[in-house]
């Protein structure tokens, strides 16, 4: 829905919203059982609220697409994915609690090995361990360009993040093109502007990796690098304001914490269980209209392909529903951002088992179990995953008619 | 989903995709059984390919909207009906194979009976046989305008195509008003241009009709002619880029080979029986990496209203669904371009049985057999037919990831 129409319909209300994303939610039929990850899992718990609720699936962002986790996360979230994408660098920006500001450029480094020819032999250098990362990129911090700051942070094995940050009023631009040339044989190819504003952004980029050749010289395997995804924060309407709600977000995963603070929900400090961000939750319930809070270890075992893992996942998640329920939400939406089953071992396009939980207007249907299955059944059918939080915000009162 | 983005997120694979189209396929309950054609017929192959498959139902291009043969198969090539709209002329040309050019102009012409006075009064002018046709057609030819080639092609009873074609490098319009009233007891309407660019057009086929009129005069019955659903090829991405499919069409029926030439697939050759479509797909199945193959029986029983002889198609088609899946394609879909319910006696609005099968990624559902009924219980649901297309890219290995 228009984010536009949202703000006119949305009215105030007392009511809470609470959004519990399962990562990698949905699953595929295990070939020898032909049951789901979620047909297969113990989901006492969810059957029975799937019972009472309208369930349905959702669809993350259209027909065949796979979602990566920011398009998956901004649907749940209300935006058009199709319409607001996030890119690669502010992602991996996001993904290791960096703090981006809007006028920043991001993007996702690889350490290379390179012949003497400068042509990349290996294009992850041997998948250096994290302590040599670190002091990869402490070398890298010495250098310095004119006009901007320049933040290079470790993630892990290779990969690093490249943060530019202009010093003045200066503008940097997004719109250059990546040096990774995606091959081994090949030489890392220059940045190029995209658009006549982005020639001072593409530059200092080539600036910095001609330096960083220089700087990196003599450490080992890692003497090149690669830069791809070069992204700003993408501009979109604030969440609080779109929807009239006061919101926050709890997530072990930096990624997801980032996700929920680019669209301007409070991210609360939480501890490294689900179940101290259920804790959480009962201790900032006051504070807030809308709790976004978020599950990852579903789709880390569906990633890594493994089934049982995965399934026990959904078990433990189970056992964790009464703890949701007891915050007492007026809608409960358990949701997930995308399908990772474990025979795909990665995302997938298929649709998201979905339900919504409220007290009072929620329609029977026949999905009397949580499952990709049953919620075809359910009273909702396959909707846009975007729908989602409008249809929340109908069952907690917070939107006042259409139309006269 | 919009081809832009189809061509940003295709990516080469090994794999490949069958489209075989069931003309027609969707129906209605017989009055007497309340059972439809799928349903009456044996479809023993189709039932357990369905229970193996994704199944859902297609929305050729909305709710309530019958469409012709031309949306129906733009649809399910992944083009948005409602963006791409193929002409009556431009179709009633490739419907007798006629070599269109994209500078050329088709109208669909019909012989009628004028009085004294120049009044219409058989619009069809007694049906005249076909070859009276070709006799009218061979008069009508004798007619030259200046910087046009004209053609005059026959189709049947009182039905010809009219194309013109710019003979330099001028270029023609087919923005002008049609020349049938549509009623008896009317004078044929001038054509009248509807752009400032179309003047020229309109004069042409103006001095066209009035040349006719002289060479048709005591020719019988057939004594004038109206021009209608002037048209030119719609401007559309070739299919084979869009979709980075090298891609081959298989139909015996003149119009379904002309709309796949449409859209830039390649038109293999075969004999007229759909054993020998299917011949001719696995005799060319090495050269390319997507097939559309067209069965027309089902449709033409449908438009007749001979609800015993559709299902005897449908019997017919379903003892070739063997053959199709010796083939080996890694996605097959099998699909219909729009309903044709015996009962209605023509195409209707309502969405058609559709499944996908596919080696790996398919969710299990309760579809257990191929029917309008039992396919509202698959995965897919009721969702647009160009989206078809995507989910097969998908199901192929040929989607990346949409965001990071």
């Amino acid at each position: 829905m228009d984010l536009d129409l949202i703000r006119r319909l949305a009215v105030p209300n007392e009511t809470k919203i609470l959004l519990a994303v399962v990562d990698g939610l949905g699953g595929l039929p295990h070939p020898e059982t032909g049951r789901s990850e979620l047909e297969a899992a113990q989901t006492t718990h969810l059957d029975r609220l799937a019972s009472e609720s309208a369930c349905g699936l959702t669809m993350p962002v259209g027909y065949g697409i796979t979602p990566g986790s920011g398009p998956g996360h901004l649907a749940l979230f209300g935006y058009d994915p199709m319409r607001y994408l996030v890119g690669r660098g502010v992602l991996e920006a996001l993904g290791i609690d960096f703090d981006l500001q809007p006028q920043d450029v991001a993007a996702r480094g690889n350490f290379c090995t390179l012949d003497a020819k400068g042509r990349i032999i290996d294009r992850r250098a041997g998948r250096p361990a994290t302590e040599q990362n670190v002091a990869l990129c402490e070398k890298l911090r010495q250098i310095e360009l004119p006009g901007v700051q320049l933040f290079v942070e470790p993630v892990r094995e290779h990969r690093f993040v490249l943060v530019l940050r202009p010093s003045g009023s200066d503008k940097l631009s997004d719109q250059i093109t990546e040096t990774d040339p995606q091959r081994v044989g090949a030489v890392p190819l220059a940045a190029k502007p995209l658009a006549k504003e982005a020639k001072k952004t593409a530059d200092l980029v080539n600036s910095f990796v001609e330096r960083a050749r220089a700087h990196l010289n003599g450490a080992g395997p890692a003497n090149g690098l690669t830069l791809r995804g070069f992204a700003k924060q993408p501009s979109m309407p604030a969440f609080p304001q779109a929807f009239g709600l006061r919101a926050a977000a709890v997530a072990v995963y930096p990624m997801y914490r980032g996700l929920a603070k680019l669209v301007g929900m409070t991210v609360l400090q939480t501890g490294s269980t689900y179940d101290d961000e259920i804790e959480t939750l009962r201790q900032r319930w006051d504070e807030f209209d809308f709790f976004f809070v978020h599950y990852k270890a579903a789709d880390s075992a569906g990633e890594d392909g493994d089934f049982e893992r995965k399934t026990a996942a959904l078990d433990a998640f189970d056992q964790a529903v009464p703890k949701l329920q007891e915050l007492g939400a007026d809608v409960l939406m358990i949701a997930g951002d995308h399908s990772t089953p474990s025979v795909v071992a990665g995302h997938s396009w298929h649709p998201v088992p979905f339900l919504l939980h409220s007290r009072w207007t929620v329609r029977a249907d026949d999905a009397d179990s949580f499952n990709e299955r049953a919620c075809l059944r359910g009273s909702l059918g396959i909707f846009p995953a975007s729908e989602a939080l409008p249809l929340a915000m109908a069952h907690a009162g917070r939107f006042t008619k259409y139309g006269a």
